[in-house]
């Protein structure tokens, strides 16, 4: 079977583009390998999606993954590992070695945490290291912890853990965090997160489980050692794009450069939207917005086959 | 008092930019004649705002509404009537004959109904003639009414009648209705509902109020009379930024062209949002989008001001 739109990603521009294609009957598949993207991995409240004064990120992904499965959608729970191009349209492979055949494409696949690109830091990845604070903070109660990260997201996670953690320290790369105003006041109401600035994390300490860390001071040079047992990288995200390399156009920062307007992309029939693509505000109702746009363009551009056809 | 922004309109965008302005703590005011703009005047629910399965175009607002009022936001219940451009800033001036100082300007003032430009039919406004079936539709109960515009907003227009109205005639220019199979169907299924197609609406008749209607049926010539006590103009919609002419440069659909990735216009410090711009669809969530980009860009704007100065 040859489905009209497949929908890679489950966070707001995917699930958002699935509602919008499912209403207007197309036969659409979405994969995602879990639902909620980078909104599920917040620590905070999201206060800014309009209609929701306070909301977490759990709960409104549950309410938008509810809204999709209203419609005739098929999910498939997988992840894409190549996309090729087909003169009648696209190949769409997974992980779990399946392929799909479809002749429009919308990526919605977001972005991945950014990796520290320490040493040992994969071997800790699920003992005792994580980029998902509201994940794996919980099982951190008691312990001391630490965040790499001095901005916002790094302080939300601080905040976020001085609910279980003893003692948080962060560590920033620059003299100063780059934090709002908001965030390092309210740390600092925690008593219990310490930050370090001009740090530069490169290592990780333990056995089976972390146990501690080395950084450079970088204003002296010294090595200094860090005795944690939670490790918490907050240092950014990267667009999760790779399985369409060579096949759509990027922009520096490796997101799909995209039509503004429409979503298109550089190949006709692969549309994106969200923190994939390269419009710049990386925003959940600005994601969403992307997503019905994407999904119009792909609705118009299969009518247009069906003219040719 | 010179403001940091003013929003101009009171829809899904203007709202969105308010919630992003006033968490930025932004002294933002905005203005509007009324809040909802054109989402109050559906006929139908909404079943694509992401989120909400279901819900009706004034108890989303109301949401909206509710969330930007948790914030710090000034609002002026007036209308628009000319902006000024000032070395500082921009004069902007109202239907109220106030004048507000800013230094930068969020166009979110969406689009107004089409008129149907038949003779008298501005006589008629308010006395039988509407262009907002949600706000005036009850009033027609036992009667019979007609709507113009055989688009999905026609035919939605006259299921909503439906409730209320004895028998609904919806006059038609084209040979076909433009409305969807579905709503076609559904008008089929009220038992109340008319179509005459080819017909163009030429002079509203009445005394005080609307007793009837002329139009010319296209295929043959003639004109033929139609008793209604109640007209409903459903023919598409116009953007309402004439009270920017000549400041910012617009398309040939009269929308305010924008740079999509940004809300930006081509005047420094003024950017736009929704209806009002140059995004070809016209979809809640994307005005929702679009509203959080101006918003996002007037901040940066404002941050880079203060550098300069």
């Amino acid at each position: 079977m040859v489905y009209d739109l497949i929908i890679i990603g489950g966070g707001p521009a995917g699930i958002t583009a699935g509602i919008y294609a499912s209403r207007q009957k197309l036969n659409t598949l979405l994969i995602t390998k879990t639902f909620g993207g980078q909104v599920t991995r917040k620590a905070v409240k999201i206060e800014n999606y309009p209609g929701f004064l306070e909301i977490s990120g759990q709960q409104l992904i549950e309410r938008l993954v509810n809204h999709l499965k209203n419609y005739s959608v098929s999910i498939e729970l997988d992840e894409v590992s190549r996309v090729e191009k087909k003169e009648w349209g696209f190949l769409v492979k997974t992980k779990n070695q399946k392929t799909f055949e479809t002749k429009t494409i919308i990526i919605a696949s977001g972005a991945d945490p950014r990796p520290l690109e320490a040493e040992r830091e994969k071997e800790f990845i699920g003992k005792g290291l994580s980029y998902c604070v509201t994940c794996d903070g919980p099982l951190f109660n008691g312990k001391t912890v630490a965040v790499v990260g001095g901005g916002n997201a790094g302080f939300e996670a601080a905040i976020f853990l001085s609910d279980f953690a003893k003692k948080i320290y962060i560590l920033e790369y620059n003299p100063q965090p780059g934090a709002d105003e908001k965030n390092q006041t309210e740390a600092q109401k925690t008593g219990k997160i310490e930050l370090i600035t001009n740090a530069k994390v490169k290592k990780i300490l333990g056995d089976n489980f972390v146990e501690g860390l080395v950084y450079e001071d970088r204003k002296t040079g010294q090595e200094k050692e860090l005795s944690v047992k939670g490790i918490f990288i907050e240092i950014g995200s990267q667009p999760a794009t790779s399985f369409v390399k060579g096949l759509v156009e990027f922009n520096e920062r490796d997101e799909i450069k995209v039509n503004p307007f429409t979503g298109e992309t550089s190949t006709p029939g692969i549309f994106a939207a969200g923190d994939a693509d390269s419009v710049p505000y990386k925003q959940i109702v600005i994601a969403c917005g992307e997503g019905a746009k994407a999904a119009l363009s792909a609705i118009s551009y299969l009518k247009n086959l069906k003219k040719k056809a």
